[in-house]
């Protein structure tokens, strides 16, 4: 299912009057068209999944625009069925290529990144498809804001691990690490894990004690 | 001043009723001479310094005990003259080598141990002697309960460095990180940055816009 992108899907989307951004454009040039308070800070999931993570901190945070992106439209399909049981005007959502970020929004227009449970793409010669390899993070740095920052939560230990020693230890003239776990939800009394909004994968790693790593990190 | 010990001083410390351990084997025998609760967590910082951080913690948190160790005894004296203006129960401290911590404390007696812009000791040839060096860390796990932390703050590039790349992440089975920051002031909104307790040096280096390093680590 995850990897058809069927024509049932795209018939829904294209359909959708509420929380589909149904021409990407816009995104650059109208921004108005597709959040209700535009000047809002403009917060970006990429590979939003089924959607529980950034519809409740929508739900949570009205004060903020976030915008989920996703390669499936089968998946976005889910996604936007969970989000029309609210009434938001701060989520917008639409299938795209994370690769395509930078011709999808404006230069330093973006104050968070979140990457949630990405695919861990463990082969050597896949290593350029992690979302944290540092072709993907020159695209996020473009349409980051000076001070904007980038979540990433996983489980996978490979890919944390190639994250941290290999792309952000690796050049900390580039990148300024603010937060890090290996064991998110040991953190007692912290505000991470207080105010942690959960994924869908993260509900059922969490029940099988597997730990939970993230990184919070901005460009110098 | 730093690297004197003088006679001045030890007499001075001799002569204490508060405050001091004038009887290092207490600790290990008889908690209570030394605690009015010698039940409570023992926090332990070691090099403490002039003892502004272990004084404000000791008053924000009268249920935990704290014991400060620090090699140079004039040092010592400057901590106990500005504890001496505070009555609490929950302080102590003493002058001691952070290398035989193992025989100055029971086995899984101590519940946290603070670091705080430890010496640096940027020559190859003096890595052993870095609080952070792996024979220290082993005299720590001895002493720390088994849940029990080790949060350790610096401005030193080399030293956190250090600490990091060679020690903990190079033995991710030994160590876990819970807490990381290469700039914690810049933390926005983070209990770790609300609740954090300057040092003396820690105040100078925030004034000059030196980034403080931190890390909170266990033993697994």
């Amino acid at each position: 299912m995850r990897l058809r992108n069927d024509k049932n899907a795209k018939d829904y989307l294209a359909k959708q009057t509420k929380y589909i951004v149904l021409d990407p454009s816009l995104l650059k040039t109208d921004l108005k068209a597709c959040f209700t308070n535009p000047n809002n800070p403009l917060y970006v999931e990429i590979g939003m999944g089924k959607g529980d993570f950034i519809i409740n901190n929508a739900i949570k945070n009205p004060n903020i625009n976030y915008l989920g992106i996703e390669k499936f439209q089968t998946v976005i399909v889910k996604a936007h069925k969970k989000a029309l049981k609210h009434n938001l005007d701060n989520l917008m959502m639409l299938a795209y290529d994370a690769n395509l970020i930078d011709q999808l929004l404006n230069q330093a227009s973006v104050s968070k990144i979140f990457l949630n449970f990405s695919d861990p793409w463990p082969k050597n010669r896949h290593t350029n498809r992690r979302l944290t390899h540092p072709s993907f993070l020159a695209k996020f740095k473009y349409v980051l804001k000076e001070d904007g920052v980038i979540e990433f939560k996983t489980d996978n230990e490979g890919l944390f691990a190639y994250t941290i020693n290999e792309v952000l230890l690796n050049d900390l003239q580039s990148y300024e690490i603010l937060f890090l776990t290996y064991n998110l939800y040991q953190l007692k009394d912290n505000e991470q894990l207080i105010n942690n909004i959960a994924t869908e994968y993260e509900k059922k790693f969490v029940a099988l004690n597997t730990r939970i790593k993230k990184v919070i990190f901005r460009y110098l």
